[in-house]
């Protein structure tokens, strides 16, 4: 698990609905932040290879979407639409599925039809400039426990981590 | 229907999906702001009469609780529990039944067993000083014509009209 203990920027937070990922990097908060919210910066590092990112949109306003295509090895595409609910610049992003662009809720049908995958979720990234550089928290909200089940099951905690790896490296020099 | 054109306050606008309902009204935004985000100023008006409000719970920030509890004259209880997403003081709140306290996701099948009503909404108040006083709009988004049909006929635009009237009657001298 996780080093840090549950993030005091979340005080909702429910170990037995939520995941969190936790991880102190050697990079600053505004590079991480440009590598979340500018296509061109997150199709390269978003996705632990050998899948990658086909599409990405973003329009980074409070209910603006949040769009990402995954593509598999093979080629299929997986698409996820959502909207992000906060922003705060270098410190906070929130996004969830459970709405798409304008705030509109996603017809629940569209969710089990695997149009927006498999589950509900909100996703959250914390930003914490330290001294060795950034405390990179994110913590990812679920509805049910089996929603947080299938996505544990899916690696939340190493596709996380293979994910943030990608990013310090491809950033390195942007 | 209201007689302002659709709202420019929300590019996202769908008449297919969304309804609105507009008046221009003889009151400060303030005074307003303050009936929607104070609990005990909300609950003597949110609901057209006979019906009231039980209990509210409100938690002004992104993510915060917005809780109101209806009360038919029967004495039937109808909780919403939703959360707040973009607070613009006087003038602009979003909030939504797709999830609760902490931008968490709501189940489905909390939806549709009437945990959370009969259907899912995101809600928007936009308050606009004007020379009469406040140019008042609502707009409530909705995922599908279906659940845009129930709202309109549970009586959206007379509902949120009479509920208005009520809120400009109980808070003129507040």
């Amino acid at each position: 698990m996780s080093k840090f203990p549950i993030p005091n920027h979340y005080p909702w937070f429910n170990p037995e609905l939520d995941l969190f990922f936790a991880r102190t990097v050697n990079m600053d908060p505004e590079r991480i932040w440009r590598a979340w919210t500018e296509p061109e910066l997150l199709k390269p590092w978003f996705c632990p290879k050998p899948w990658g990112v086909a599409e990405c949109e973003i329009d980074l306003r409070p209910g603006g979407v949040f769009s990402t295509t995954m593509k598999s090895p093979e080629g299929m595409l997986v698409p996820n639409v959502g909207c992000f609910v906060e922003i705060v610049k270098n410190k906070k992003l929130v996004w969830t599925n459970t709405m798409g662009p304008g705030f509109r809720p996603v017809a629940p049908h569209a969710m089990t039809e695997g149009g927006q995958g498999a589950f509900q979720f909100t996703g959250m990234i914390f930003l914490e400039a330290v001294s060795e550089g950034t405390k990179y928290t994110a913590v990812v909200a679920h509805g049910t426990k089996e929603h947080r089940e299938i996505h544990a099951q899916m690696g939340f905690e190493q596709g996380w981590g293979t994910a943030l790896d990608q990013l310090l490296e491809f950033m390195r020099d942007k």
